[in-house]
């Protein structure tokens, strides 16, 4: 019967044209481009239908505080639906897109086993990115990613956990590897995750233990570039750098991770030799791969892929052949675009106006251009660093800067309340308002399933 | 390694009562009993440890509100480490207690496969209750109980997961099972959570679907007993019922049930006929079973144990033949003694006054008296019931009060103030700030697993 609707919301698909005089916009993802983009249709004569795989939209920009204990995952992930509540000419479907039909235009969703196709006159596929591993699939078990609530949740997890099982660890070497946090990428999101964990060991949990020194917590940033925050450039990077130094952070640049374990991390070291760090704790905020909807796109319309998985785009975000079919954000290859939150916005504002100009017979805009509106990333509270056209400064008043900026992008008023008082509580005082894990997710649980694998806590090593 | 430890552990404990001549107490559960007790312990002489399974304090009586996407999970769950981290004379160990030995006086707890022996002189037992089934084990995977913060994340994702499959279905009767919520068990737990189950689909997502109507969803409230909120009296349940049925819950009484299955709830109606209610949300509100540490006790004094396993403890909540062994809260049967947080509380600081007068060598109390102090359930925004002595009252008056004591009771300022507002968000708005679910807990993925057993959802039944 499943099979029986999927044919039948088919042909409905195409008898619609006849009946609805009404254009059919579909978006996959709720994320900056998605959402955004839905928000920009809002008074054309187009139904929209939003897709995604979660219920929310995430402010992906301040997952590290969720991992670290400063937010709620919903302070930064309202409903997506409640955001679109109002919009009259927009509803959300909840459902992981598994499949793209460029030529009879449909999308087909699945959740629960219940398989829904939707029909498009226009689609802009927003779907981002997910963590790479660069081929090593077994990473991802020992090294969580950055990309979503749950990753945040696990994370939050796992490093508070990390300080529980210190507390009663039996031997000093046990204690040093509980103890040793490492970040693997030193770009915005490794360098604010780095700054928060040694935030939390040398504030937060300075009075919280009896038998160890949370603050002898080591905090290691690990990239195989040679700066940190190579996007900001040179100074920044160098900025950004000794500000993390100063904080206690070992700062480890040019150097490889060539393994990884439950237990350890193996790197290449500048000079090729070969090095091992015990340490339980891992992040993984190094490599990102788009969508694997990318590649779907890439088959049906001769687009090419890049390195990352990303679909080239023309210089109207459209796929060749498919002036009806856009692409923004993290999944689209485009030069001197990174992939921050402002171009997936920029361009889904452009595509949004394409889609208006064409519904209203206007002509069509030039080639879309990103306009950076500059870029920056805290390094601790009260520090940050940030580039703007010309301008590029580190210290307070970039943090705060920071903090108008993300406070503007959050959306609804009670998050913005909620995260400004907890910000207070962090910043100002040393406490974070958000530390429960749930039992599934204390380090403890998924520590077991983790060390499985031949290693146990009281083995010399 | 591990075993060593133990046994050294051991000699240690044997040895210290010579080395160390400060009293040792062992305290077993972060709940409203181990938290208050050791707080009430602060300016004694004695050594507090505190081992518990979960790294915070779960205030539980609000934990309906997080499975409703009113409060996050950090508001009601704040670290017992932080709550505790001044308090110089206790420490904090994370892990499950697996065995209590009154003979040897030590308690073993277990984190990550390492085992931590902790010897005590005096010894406070409250590791609470868990769901029970009565004896239906498999009803637990498909219908949460409400003990935990995972169970009330795995709701909140089961809840608002219903509605986002609904908006999909095919049918008339696949929309009819998603939307109806069987909350089984009508004590304030159950009248709590149909209650807010009720407001949400007719207020909260009144706007945010386009192909249901949410306020078309069932709840049914189900009990076995003949009426609600039975502890609270016939004038109080009947108040209860009838607000609930104004605001359309089905209340169902004298109603059994007798299978569950992830499509359906099977029930024994009053006039003893078979029925099945197609229904893909269920919340287990009904029964308790105290921690099988309860049976440890009673294995190792004699001591008996009440249908719902708890401990018969003396008039002073010690076990029979061992002084130094308390237990209080859920975990102690006690005559006229609800498993309400007052009765836990007063527990314990009873306990923590008779071992402070035992240490100053004063005279021992009379037996422990439970002082009611009434009791209280909300049933929607500004109604709720009250009974406090001789005063029953129902209504807007009850509710303030019910959110001044709530509220009062919340550990720490900054969960007063964000509570405070996600309230005034939920109740004077229509809002729900913490919908975000991880999508390990939405409905769908939980739902795929439970359905598994023969169910799909496009198959007429």
């Amino acid at each position: 019967m499943s099979r029986d609707s999927v044919v039948m919301l088919k042909e409905d698909h195409k008898e619609v044209p006849q009946t609805s005089p009404r254009h059919r916009v579909v978006v996959i993802g709720s994320g900056f481009g998605g959402l955004f983009f839905a928000r920009a249709m809002r008074r054309t004569d187009a139904d929209i239908t939003l897709i995604a795989r979660t219920s929310h939209h995430l402010f992906q920009p301040l997952l590290y505080q969720v991992a670290t204990g400063i937010l709620s995952q919903g302070e930064i992930a309202p409903a997506t639906r409640e955001i679109l509540a109002r919009q009259k000419n927009a509803r959300v479907i909840l459902g992981d897109v598994t499949g793209i039909d460029v030529g009879a235009r449909t999308v087909t969703s699945e959740l629960l086993g219940q398989q829904v196709v939707t029909a498009y006159d226009s689609l802009l596929v927003a779907a981002g990115a997910g963590q790479s591993y660069f081929g090593n699939a077994h990473f991802a078990r020992h090294a969580p990613g950055m990309k979503s609530i749950d990753d945040a949740l696990e994370l939050r997890g796992r490093i508070f956990g990390a300080f529980e099982a210190a507390e009663i660890a039996e031997s000093e070497a046990e204690r040093g590897r509980l103890l040793t946090f490492v970040i693997v990428g030193a770009g915005p999101t490794g360098v604010e995750m780095a700054g928060q964990i040694a935030e939390l060991a040398s504030r937060t949990l300075k009075r919280d233990f009896r038998s160890i020194d949370p603050g002898a917590a080591r905090v290691i940033l690990l990239d195989a570039a040679p700066a940190v925050l190579t996007s900001f450039g040179e100074k920044l990077g160098d900025h950004a750098r000794s500000r993390l130094e100063k904080m206690g952070v070992e700062v480890m640049l040019a150097t490889m991770v060539t393994d990884l374990d439950a237990a350890s991390v193996t790197v290449r070291d500048p000079d090729g030799g070969s090095r091992r760090i015990a340490a339980v704790t891992k992040v993984w905020a190094a490599g990102v791969a788009a969508s694997p909807l990318a590649g779907q796109l890439a088959e049906q319309t001769g687009a090419g892929l890049d390195r990352a998985g990303r679909i080239e785009v023309q210089g109207d975000l459209t796929l060749p052949g498919h002036p009806e079919v856009f692409v923004v954000g993290d999944m689209a290859a485009l030069k001197d675009c990174p992939g921050v939150a402002q171009v997936a916005i920029q361009g889904a504002r452009y595509a949004a106006d394409q889609i208006s100009r064409r519904l209203d017979g206007q002509p069509a805009r030039g080639p879309f251009k990103y306009s950076d509106k500059g870029s920056m990333a805290t390094i601790s509270r009260f520090s940050a660093v940030a580039s703007i056209g010309r301008f590029q400064f580190g210290g307070f008043i970039a943090w705060l800067l920071w903090l108008a900026i993300h406070i503007a992008y959050i959306v609804g008023f009670k998050h913005r309340v909620t995260t400004l008082l907890h910000w207070a509580v962090s910043f100002l005082g040393r406490g974070r308002a958000e530390r429960a894990t749930t039992e599934q997710q204390v380090f403890a649980r998924n520590a077991i399933d983790d060390l499985g694998e031949g290693y146990s806590p009281t083995l010399p090593r």
